[in-house]
């Protein structure tokens, strides 16, 4: 494994650990000003990224830090961690048990990605990818994927167009608010697509940065609302939407 | 605490260990017959509930059983025990971390339930009420619900005319396909609203009776799709809409 790898996941349980022991404290909902995304600061936010920043620090991993809150902590590399420290801040803070951290390797964009982690706060679960080595859930590789009859939308205004498609999609429909670990279950075949489309509900680059890798890494496709392959770079600020589909066959049956 | 509500959280408790050691084995999501719901019985749903069906008789819980797959067992009493073992058996397999294990206490139907206790089995968290004794999460009394801005409906085919005004709705859109535990998020103010509306997303009774108990107790309402306040029975094939929201006000923009 590479030790970047190690050193993420390592980040990764200290960020859980901490958490469990805050959640549901209401000072933990706290607004503590505004983040480089242009989204208010939670506490509970800024407890997180704390914990990645520092680490990078102290173990001096060679990469800079792009997140959600600070912007780019520029240390000098060619690479950069991209990271949402707490990706769920919402469903977190509402006791719905489906919320990540998630981090990812990169240089200037997602074409350049090596590495990606996400780890699913709530029970532990771990998944990660590096480029050219497929995907890894629970430290196991992910070898077989069947359709699963589950899609998950997340869609906001102004995109009455797909409605009626994404409804009549076959299978069951979810919309779970959590794009890094939706990603994550559609590269191992847990669910057949995830989608945030229409305004209100579009993603930034560090929450689908390690899942777009996945993704890619396990055979199937990320486009963005057009069908154009989907592409971020490293301004948190911006909003896209996105659709990622286990198999590229999917994609005729959405856009 | 009333002894046959700790009978229900040892059980709660067991069934989750057990199934976290299971889950993942693909032999468990193997079909091993027709339940008395009119379903397929998984192997996994069947687990959890041989361990209810053994503890009800070795602890000889004052009740009988009226679950998903066994139907009703008639021990010769006024009290049922209505449980679905594992409420959300799909989001289970496909490794999507929102299933429960919802168990009820009620005489011929739920105007008469009395007990209410919910397990999340992905994270522990448990949620219990009490006819006229208020509703509990993790042993914490909840007192305050505010606006949470988000709700979570279910959705089949049918029900056009309910998507306009759903997705209308101010806050955030989720659908979580589990009822029991969107219930218990609704009692608990976590989520303004929850509905299983038209045909391929109905309820039974073993997956929301405890819920139900729960969102009345907190001073929530649980309406059917016309409005008129829920009930049901207990026959476990019978299937039906839901609408349970946190405050009775929230009705006027759904219904």
């Amino acid at each position: 494994m590479d030790s970047l790898l190690a050193s993420l996941r390592e980040i990764g349980r200290e960020i859980r650990e901490t958490l469990l022991r805050v959640i549901g404290d209401p000072d933990m909902s706290a607004i503590t000003g505004m983040g480089a995304d242009g989204t208010y600061t939670h506490r509970i936010d800024r407890v997180c990224e704390d914990i990645i920043i520092r680490n990078v620090k102290d173990l001096d991993l060679p990469v800079n830090v792009v997140s959600e809150e600070a912007g780019i902590v520029d240390r000098g590399y060619d690479q950069n961690l991209v990271t949402d420290p707490l990706d769920g801040t919402f469903n977190a803070e509402h006791r719905i048990p489906f919320f990540a951290s998630s981090m990812a390797v990169m240089g200037s964009d997602t074409d350049s990605l090596r590495l990606g982690y996400v780890i699913n706060l709530g029970n532990g679960d771990e998944y990660w990818t590096e480029r050219g080595g497929g995907v890894f859930f629970n430290g196991n590789r992910v070898t077989r994927k069947r359709r699963a009859n589950v899609v998950s939308f997340n869609i906001g205004d102004g995109v009455e167009e797909y409605i009626g498609r994404l409804l009549s999609l076959r299978g069951k429909k979810r919309a779970l608010g959590c794009a890094s670990l939706e990603l994550c279950l559609v590269a191992t075949g847990s669910l057949d697509m995830m989608a945030y489309l229409g305004n209100g509900n579009r993603i930034r680059n560090v929450d689908v940065a390690a899942g777009v890798l996945a993704v890619r890494e396990s055979g199937g496709a990320v486009v963005d609302e057009r069908g154009a392959e989907f592409r971020a770079g490293l301004d948190v600020s911006k909003r896209m939407n996105i659709v990622a589909v286990s198999d590229r066959n999917f994609l005729v049956d959405i856009l």
